[in-house]
C-alpha cells in the first residue's frame, strides 16, 4: 500500500471513496482488476529517457526513413500490460498504449495465447472479399457481430481506420445516389459510366460529406479532406472542396458551464443546417461524419444533446451520418461505443473504427448495403487473424467487466486531476474525460512538451493532442492503483515546474 | 508421368525443352522444384463448384455483407502449396493465389513455422510510427531492403496498396511543393498554413497526378482518381479532376507487331507531353503513376522502350514517376520488380507494392523523403510480423533460385497457350506475359465466364481481368508440372466448348 498523499486524502474526504462508483463491491474488483496478471509495481527509469540504445537505434532507422514522429523504442518481449519496457530497459507506465491501440495492454497472457494458437492463419492470408475461409461467417458473429453498435447489423473489415472511413464515405455516396435515382445503378449505356471513367459528373458526382474544425478521420486524400487538427497533416495536398463546420468550443467542466455551452452549441448546429443549404447547388452534403469526442484535434467534448440534434438534422435533412469510433469504440469511454451515451432514436447510418478493436472496418445498417458486388472491396479487405483476437479481447471484457472498470477508473482519475487543477491552475485546466478517455489542457503556453518530457523522465507516458492538451489511452486494465502513480507522478512534476 | 498430349507434342518439336531455358541445367531444377513441398498430385473435383457446404455459408455471410464478389470459402488448413481446397473438400490447382496475394502458395513450411515462431508479435502490434519494436531497424533491413529496387534506399510501410499509392501520392506532393518553394514548409504564418484548413489553396494546392486508362491503383478516394479500369469502382464516388493518359492498346504477340506498336506508344507518349503542358495554368501535374503492366484493367502490356521514354518525359518535365508495383512486384514477373526489364537510366522516383509482399508500403529515393515529421503517417503505418514473414519470403525466394523459375515456367507457360491458341482460335487469342504474369483474351464475346466456370468444374481456378481476359497470378512453385495439369484442363475446355 502507498502512504495517503495530500491528494488522495482531498478526494477521499471529498467525494468518498464509495461514490466513485454505483456499487461499492464492484469497486473492489476493480482495484483488483489486474490481479493474476504478471504485471511491474511500477515505473522504473534508469537512463535519461530517450537512452543511448534508442538513440542509437534512431539513426539506424533514419537511415532507411523520417524519424521524426519517434518517441522510443519498445522491446515489447520484456512489456507487461500497462508498462511498456524500453530499448533501454526503463519501465514505462504506459498511458498512451500505442496511440490508444492495445486494448488489454502488452502481451495479456489471453491474447498470447490466442496468437500462439492461431499462427497459422498468419501463413494464408486471404483475399478476403472473395476467398475467405470456411470458418469467416462463424468469426465475423463471434467478434465483430457481438459489439455491434445497436440498429448496425452490417460488417465490413478493413485494414486501418483511413481505409474504414474512405470505404465509410462511399457507401454514402452508393446510397446517396440510390436515392436519388430510385435504383442502385444507372441504366445501362447512360452518361454515368462514360464520364466517371474520366472522373467527370454525372459518373463522378459533385457530392460532398460535411465535416468538423479540429476533427480527425485520416490521411488518405479523401479522409484527408474530412481532417481539420493540424496543417502539418493537410499542407500541400490537393483536397476536395468540401464544407467544414464549426465544432463546440465548450467551457470545462461541462456542468458548471451549461448555458454558455448550451448556446455555442446551437450556433454550430446552425451553421450546418446553413451549409447543407448553401452548398445544395454545388458540392450538395451527402452525409456528415463526426468523432464522438473530437480526439487527435484536442479532446473536444460536445454534449448529448448537440449529436442527438445532429443526428435530427442528418434525418431530417436525407443525409447521412457517420459515427467516427476509431479513437472512442471498444469500451474505453465507459460504454462499449461512445455514442451509446447519446440516447438516439435512431442510431448512426455508419459506425467505423479501428485501433482498440485490432481491424478497421465499419458498422451500418441495412439502408445502407449496396446491392452489387465489388463497390466496396480490395485485395485484403482486412485480415482474419484481427477478428480471431478480437474474439478474445472481447470474452475478457465482458468476463472482468472492463466496459464499466473504464467508467469507474474514469471517475477516480478525473477526480484527481481535478483537485490537482486546483492546486496547481497555472499547469492543469479543463480536466475532460468520459471513462478513461481523459485529457487536460496545459495552462501555461509553450508548457507541453516540458511537462510531457519531465513525466517521461519520471517513467510515466502519456499523449498529446491539439495545441496544448494531454491525453489518456490507457488500456482496459488500468486500475485505480495505476492512477494512482499517474497523479503522483503529475503532482510531482508538477511542483518541479513551479519551483 | 503424364502421357504425351498433341499439344505437348508441338511444343517438344517447336521449341525443344532445352531452348525454354537458358540453361538445360536449371530447367531441371524448377521442375523439381515443389520436390519436397507436401502438395497434391492433381485437381479432385467432388461436388459442383461451388457445392452445397458454400451456398450454406454464403446465405450465411451475406446475411451480414454484400458477398457478390465471394467466389468460394476456403478451407485454409487443408490447402497446399498451389492447391486450394475449398468448404465442400474440392482440391483446386489455384492460379490466383488470393488474387496475386501468396509468394510461396498454401502453408508453405517455413511460412508456417516462422508464423509461429513469431505469434507473439501479433499480440502488440506497435503505432510503428511512433513506438517501434528495438529490431525493426533489424527487421526492415533484412525484409524490405533486401529486395529494394536498384537506386531507391528509402522505405516506409503501409496496412495495404492503397494506402501505400495515397500515401506515395502525398510524397510527390510533398516534394513538388518543396521544389516550387525553395523549402519543406512554408515559412510561419504564412496563408497556406490556414487555408489548407479549409481544403482551399495555396495551402491545399490544385495539384494533379497524371494517370493511364486502363490503369488501377486503388479504390480509395485519391488512388480511384488514379483507377480507371472499370466503372464499377468509379461510379457514384467524387474524383480528383486529374489528367487521364491513353495507355499503349497492343497488338500481341508483341514481336510480331514491333512496327505499329511503336506508332501506338509514341501516339501515347505524345498525349503525356501534351496534357503536362495542357494542365500547367489549371492543375498542374506533379506527377505520373503507371503499373509496368497494367493488371486489373487487363493485362496490357507496353514495351521497354515506352517505359523508358514515359521516365525520361517525367524527368524533364520535373515531375514525380511513381511506378505501382503492387501486383507486378516480387518475383512473378521473371524479375524482383517488373521495371527491372526496362534499364532505365534514372529509376523511378517511388516503387509501390503489397499483395506478395505481403505488406503495404513504397520504396523512395532520397530526394523524395519528406523532412518534417507526421507529413506521412498513421496509428499503425503497416505491421512487423508481415515483415518478419517476409524475410523468411524472401529468404527461400533466393535459395531456391524462384525469380529464374518464375521467368523459366513463364515461358513455358506461354508457349503452350500459344499452341492452344493455334488450335482454338475461336476461344484464345492475345496471349502475353511476363514470366509468370501471363494472360489470355477469350476471343468470342460473352464466353469469358463459361470458360472460367467450367474450368474451375475441372479444378482449376483462374482468375480474369478487363472485359475479356483470363489471368494467371500463381504461387512462385508453380513449374512445368503444374503448367501441363491447367494447359490440359484449358484444352479439354475448349473442345467442350467447340462441341
Amino acid at each position: 500500500m502507498q502512504s495517503i498523499t495530500t491528494r488522495q486524502f482531498l478526494l477521499k474526504s471529498r467525494w468518498g471513496w464509495s461514490s466513485l462508483s454505483n456499487s461499492g463491491l464492484r469497486f473492489q474488483q476493480t482495484q483488483t482488476a489486474t490481479k493474476g496478471l504478471d504485471e511491474y509495481n511500477k515505473p522504473e527509469v534508469i537512463t535519461e529517457v530517450p537512452g543511448p540504445e534508442t538513440k542509437k537505434l534512431l539513426k539506424e532507422t533514419d537511415a532507411i526513413q523520417n524519424t521524426r514522429a519517434v518517441s522510443l523504442f519498445c522491446d515489447f518481449e520484456k512489456s507487461k500490460i500497462n508498462y511498456l519496457v524500453d530499448a533501454d530497459g526503463n519501465k514505462l507506465l504506459d498511458c498512451f498504449q500505442q496511440i490508444s491501440s492495445l486494448p488489454l495492454g502488452y502481451n495479456h497472457p489471453a491474447i498470447l495465447e490466442r496468437s500462439i494458437q492461431s499462427a497459422a492463419i498468419m501463413a494464408n492470408r486471404p483475399a478476403l472479399g472473395s476467398f475467405p475461409s470456411k470458418d469467416f461467417p462463424r468469426l465475423i458473429k463471434n467478434s465483430l457481430l457481438r459489439a455491434s453498435p445497436s440498429g448496425l447489423d452490417q460488417v465490413v473489415t478493413m485494414a486501418c481506420g483511413s481505409c474504414a472511413n474512405e470505404n465509410a464515405y462511399k457507401s454514402l455516396f452508393f446510397w446517396y445516389m440510390r436515392n436519388q435515382r430510385g435504383e442502385e445503378l444507372p441504366v445501362m449505356g447512360d452518361e454515368a459510366f462514360i464520364s466517371c471513367m474520366k472522373n467527370q459528373p454525372p459518373g463522378s458526382p459533385e457530392l460532398s460529406i460535411l465535416s468538423f474544425d479540429g476533427g480527425f478521420h485520416g490521411r488518405t486524400l479523401g479522409a484527408l479532406s474530412t481532417t481539420h487538427s493540424k496543417p502539418i497533416h493537410k499542407l500541400d495536398v490537393p483536397a476536395f472542396d468540401w464544407p467544414t463546420a464549426p465544432f463546440p468550443k465548450l467551457k470545462y467542466p461541462l456542468e458548471e458551464h451549461e448555458r454558455e455551452n448550451a448556446e455555442e452549441e446551437a450556433r454550430c448546429l446552425a451553421v450546418v443546417e446553413d451549409l447543407i443549404e448553401q452548398w445544395k447547388d454545388t458540392r450538395p452534403v451527402a452525409g456528415m461524419v463526426i468523432e464522438p469526442i473530437q480526439a487527435e484535434g484536442g479532446d473536444n467534448h460536445a454534449s448529448d444533446d448537440f449529436f442527438r440534434k445532429l443526428r435530427n438534422i442528418a434525418t431530417k435533412n436525407k443525409i447521412g451520418f457517420i459515427c467516427d469510433e476509431v479513437q472512442t469504440g471498444m469500451a474505453i469511454t465507459g460504454r462499449m461505443w461512445a455514442h451509446d451515451y447519446w440516447g438516439l432514436e435512431t442510431p448512426p447510418d455508419i459506425v467505423t473504427f479501428a485501433k482498440k478493436m485490432l481491424s478497421g472496418g465499419y458498422y451500418f445498417s441495412d439502408e445502407f448495403r449496396w446491392k452489387d458486388g465489388y463497390r466496396v472491396y480490395n485485395t485484403w479487405m482486412g485480415e482474419p487473424i484481427k477478428l480471431v483476437l478480437l474474439e478474445k479481447v472481447l470474452d475478457v471484457v465482458k468476463e472482468q467487466d472492463l466496459v464499466f472498470q473504464a467508467e469507474n477508473t474514469g471517475h477516480y482519475v478525473v477526480n484527481g486531476l481535478r483537485q490537482l487543477e486546483k492546486m496547481f491552475p497555472e499547469l492543469l485546466s479543463a480536466i475532460r474525460g468520459r471513462g478513461m478517455f481523459i485529457a487536460a489542457d496545459i495552462t501555461e503556453a509553450g508548457k507541453r512538451e516540458t511537462f510531457v518530457k519531465k513525466l517521461l523522465q519520471k517513467g510515466v507516458l502519456l499523449g498529446v493532442c491539439g495545441d496544448h492538451s494531454i491525453r489518456l489511452r490507457p488500456s482496459l486494465f488500468f486500475t485505480p492503483a495505476h492512477a494512482d502513480i499517474l497523479l503522483d507522478k503529475v503532482e510531482e512534476t508538477a511542483r518541479e515546474m513551479r519551483s
